[in-house]
């Protein structure tokens, strides 16, 4: 699981073709073009893998702003609410390790860490790698291992802005590694869930890949990512395990156009990419492995969702599904073992509104919106080089009425609207009407996390400082209910400018 | 060879993944991301593969407007001169039997037909399956057998421009599997130019894969190919001379986007499509498939040219090439056989223009140009829902003397010209211009063939006609030479609309 567009992998139609290990795990295991995100946004879409529920409904949106999608910066107060029931904390019962690995992204106040819920050990940050920071007005990312810091970002943790060398995918690595030696030596049955982060802006690759790609320094990372799954693979395999796990790879959200060239990835031939609803921020790259069980080379054109990895985890382990709330993903197994296609729709969301629903090859925009034109005018652009009429618009435009309907297998890019007064299109917003109608009228939104700000809450002092001489003087208290702007909960639109963007988000 | 886009292939990364036969050949042999046409239209693109040279030399071009492609309509004089010398003329020294089986579109004036430059066997049209026409005043297209006309397009080859259903692909097939069974039963070496155009507007398909693709009538047409191609690979191998046979599949030119989405295709992250020099007019599918002699899942990042084919051919025919021209295609062996890297530039013509050079990963465009304000205005686009400023111009912008410059592993889609200050442009650019003061210096300009028009050397009588009473008047030869408008060699932009162009080009 990180950031990284559909287009990025060789498997998916990258030109310089530079991932040949995850294409040799597609080649032997199941691709799905079909996959979405739960929300084009790092946070939201990590809180719906983790919850197997939309992020409206698990909290992690914020009501600060329509359709605005949020994430949880350090200045963030909430988090994923303990009421909540995470994969992690479910497995356990059916006596699995947990470990995550990378970036967290679910709060990173002490209540909401990792081992508070369900996981058994931590290696990585709660927020994202940005800085490096003054920690005066904001203090340097911590990293823990489990409940405790144990450095900082650009302090103990060096990532070099100038030249992209980080190397933090080796660690991750060394630390995947280490762990499942440890489950199998103990013949535990585990869960990794791998939330590396190199591809993210700042991006960084290790010393032996830096130069390495046709791509830049973002292609450099994603060949060390690439590599790293080799690894992991290969390692399972000898250990003789390949056929007891199953390993799934895919991204939280598209790439972000906004970071490219330098920083930014592929979105194939979808549109537009990170932060919107098109096709681009939230169709994923996903591929599903499991040697022996599933056979090598196959193609599913089921409609996947980060959020069925929740509930085909669940059933890998022979475990119920929660009964006390609604679980939005399914279970994926019928369609990875036996080839089945079942019949669901995507809804994609933004923020705290619904903005399109695909139905079979249709999606329907109920809402569409780039970004503002205040943002475009400073240089923020969802969509760099793509401009459709009526389409990618930079006011928030509502289509309830008479949603633009696309036929994704003849129209991927999301270029030509169906006619309204066409056979076609009233023959298919009858067949999707209903099915928004019902999503609408049972939905019963969580209690946003993703709207109180303070920089009070920031990581001055986390778990494990003192024992550091790390600890930091927080400022007095001070919560705001920030306008939220593109992709931020903390920050208003006027603090924001492109650079912000190239390096914050 | 056919009108397909670089992104129609699940290979290259086309959602649907309908193509599991091209896949299964790229994964059996070798897969070229960067390969390339000389001209991104059908007439002078095939004229550079079967001359090994560039239109500009081959005369395959217009100088009735700068920078306009031309291709052979019905009304059009001119054709290949007999002083080129092509690909089939020189196989036939070395005891090659030599067929084409689908569209010639070298020139359909008797002199120009494939029997007279070195074909043994034709079956297929010398133009585009346009139409029907009324046969008042325009006939329509005959298809021939060798040297004759057997029939008409929409007359005695039906193709359904309602339903789309037409059985010409399973017909092609037929023609290319007993041609194989032939020469294989005479143990002669054979060169086949299976030159299809299903994919071409008007798009068709037989009714075994009418409505069978995800992507519509584009994607049923895909899905033929896809299948004959299997079939004609499977041939090769039951008949055990698939070690002997080299097999090479590319395109003519990137999909054509203004035919989208109904009878368009993909051209992947490209840039626009079809006419113009951007990656998506250009950048062509490619593999090359030998089992035995290529090994199996390769990728290779040689640049390579349709071009390249001639040259190559010659190479695998043990002949020579010709020494009394310049040859602008290379020998692609060592990159195919050994996996070597041999560096040289690609050219990027329109009609008589350079517009482009491609040396290593970079592509600097010395003219830009999508179409004018007056054919965009119209409804013709090149490049749907794609605007770059500066690049994607509707006017045609020189920048001989500050190139734009692309890094195309960085930025495949051309959407971020490299800063001229920067050090990055001026070392690039000291190494391209050479090359490109090179190619200048040295080109001679074949003489333009597709100046003049008369719509008295139409197909109305074409040999053969009168053993089928199919024998049309001509009207009186009224020679003109037009001013060239995008795509066409023989009407005025006043002719054309958007209409025309999703039928005709």
């Amino acid at each position: 699981m990180m950031r990284m567009g559909w287009g990025d992998l060789g498997a998916f139609g990258e030109p310089s073709k530079e991932t040949p290990n995850l294409d040799q795990m597609a080649a032997e295991g199941m691709l799905f073009p079909n996959f979405y995100t739960a929300n084009p946004l790092c946070s939201p879409s990590r809180a719906a893998l983790l919850t197997g529920r939309l992020p409206i409904r698990n909290g992690f949106y914020t009501t600060n702003a329509h359709a605005r999608n949020a994430y949880t910066p350090q200045e963030i107060v909430g988090g994923i609410p303990d009421s909540e029931l995470l994969l992690p904390e479910l497995l356990k019962k059916a006596g699995y390790v947990n470990k995550i690995i990378g970036k967290w992204h679910l709060g990173h106040r002490p209540q909401f860490h990792p081992l508070k819920h369900g996981f058994d050990e931590w290696f990585g940050s709660p927020n994202c790698h940005f800085g490096p920071y003054n920690n005066k007005d904001f203090p340097n990312l911590p990293v823990y291992r489990d409940q405790e810091m144990i450095g900082r970002y650009y302090e103990d943790f060096r990532i070099d802005l100038k030249t992209g060398e980080a190397n933090l995918t080796q660690i991750y690595l060394k630390e995947a590694l280490d762990f499942i030696n440890r489950q199998q030596a103990s013949q535990q049955p585990f869960f990794l869930y791998w939330a590396i982060d190199a591809t993210h802006a700042p991006v960084y690759a290790s010393k032996d890949f830096l130069g390495t790609s046709q791509r830049g320094l973002y292609g450099d990372a994603v060949r060390e990512i690439d590599d790293s799954i080799g690894k992991i693979l290969k390692h399972l395999q000898k250990l003789g395990i390949s056929k007891n796990t199953f390993v799934f790879f895919t991204s939280d959200n598209g790439a972000a156009l906004i970071s490219a060239p330098k920083q930014g990835g592929s979105n194939g031939p979808f549109l537009c990419g990170k932060q919107t609803t098109f096709e681009g921020g939230m169709r994923e790259p996903a591929i599903a492995w499991w040697p022996g069980r599933i056979p090598a080379g196959q193609v599913s054109h089921q409609l996947g969702s980060v959020m069925d990895l929740f509930t085909t985890s669940l059933s890998l382990a022979g475990l119920q599904l929660p009964d006390d709330r609604q679980i939005d993903g399914i279970d994926l197994l019928p369609a990875v073992l036996q080839g089945k296609l079942i019949d669901r729709p995507i809804f994609y969301y933004r923020g705290n509104e619904m903005m399109a629903v695909r139905v079979g090859l249709y999606k329907a925009h109920y809402w569409t919106w780039s970004n503002s034109w205040e943002e475009y005018s400073k240089g923020i652009d969802f969509c760099p080089g793509q401009n459709i009429s009526g389409v990618t618009t930079h006011t928030q435009e509502e289509h309830t009425l008479l949603p633009l309907l696309f036929h994704l297998g003849r129209d991927p890019g999301e270029k030509y609207p169906i006619r309204f007064a066409s056979p076609e299109y009233e023959a298919v917003i009858k067949r999707i009407s209903p099915i928004v109608d019902q999503h609408k009228a049972t939905l019963v939104p969580g209690e946003p996390q993703l709207n109180i700000c303070d920089r009070a809450v920031m990581n001055w002092a986390p778990p494990g400082c003192e024992k550091l001489g790390k600890c930091l003087e927080p400022p007095t208290s001070n919560p705001t209910n920030p306008a939220a702007s593109a992709g931020f909960s903390c920050a208003t639109p006027e603090q924001l400018t492109a650079a912000d963007f190239n390096s914050l988000h």
